[in-house]
């Protein structure tokens, strides 16, 4: 199948006070997403009875030459074995997506705020969806090690 | 901010004896995801050292005057309440982004076959990512008792 190019618009950013793309100590960051303008205020009506939400985003600032779209080591470490990019959630990635689960903390109007979303200021928000336990893995997670390794100091 | 368009492009796509866009009854689903012609095999290297990934796909055939950007009744159900649809997970939803955890079963080259992916045949995936423990909830989750009724067949 050929790829077809696909459109997308932001539908919310991020304000936070965090404004470069270091890679660890996201736990406790709090920041504020406001919807955008074409949207009504009641594209969030009830979402304050989730406690959690996913958030879709851009990784905006992630240059486009360092894309990788086959296999590297995971943050560069040679230590750690050479995987596709399909295994591994670095942000030089085909199409640039994040996403994280935060907490919802408040909702107001126009305005969640969240804790522990690994975005900085300014990132354009694709999608937001509540966490629904029935969503979550039914079966027993594996992971190899050194991805545990590797978000040792993530949060 | 204004919205600046963002593109993306496939990377992959499902497989699937299901056709159809209906609720229910996920759960035994088994599905290919085949990786598109443009990326190497080795974008997939090490992904069978993780049991379950999350797929990003693009709910292709939602039609565009179906989208709902305010607030409706999840499913047309007038018994739970009209609730935003950034709190729901319904397709007909702003960039048509589905979000599903699947259970990896067999990496074979260019070829994921998954149990449990939300998707029907054909359907674009834009992003494939490893579960890590650690990307999961990190405190209790509630939700509301709607989203408990809607889920009850969905696996």
């Amino acid at each position: 199948m050929n790829p077809s190019p696909i459109l997308m618009s932001p539908v919310a950013h991020v304000h936070s006070a965090r404004t470069e793309m270091t890679d660890d100590n996201w736990g406790e960051v709090i920041s504020k997403i406001v919807l955008d303008d074409q949207f009504p205020e009641e594209a969030f009506q009830g979402i304050s009875d989730f406690s959690h939400l996913e958030i879709v985003f851009y990784f905006h600032l992630a240059p486009a030459e360092e894309i990788c779209t086959g296999a590297r080591h995971p943050r560069g470490n040679k230590n750690w074995p050479e995987t596709g990019i399909f295994a591994q959630r670095g942000k030089a990635r085909p199409n640039k997506i994040g996403l994280c689960i935060v907490e919802l903390l408040e909702h107001r109007g126009r305005v969640l705020y969240v804790r522990g979303l690994d975005a900085i200021a300014g990132t354009p928000v694709l999608d937001i969806k509540p966490v629904m336990q029935e969503f979550l893995p039914r079966t027993k997670i594996s992971q190899p090690d050194w991805s545990k390794e590797l978000m040792k100091n993530y949060w």
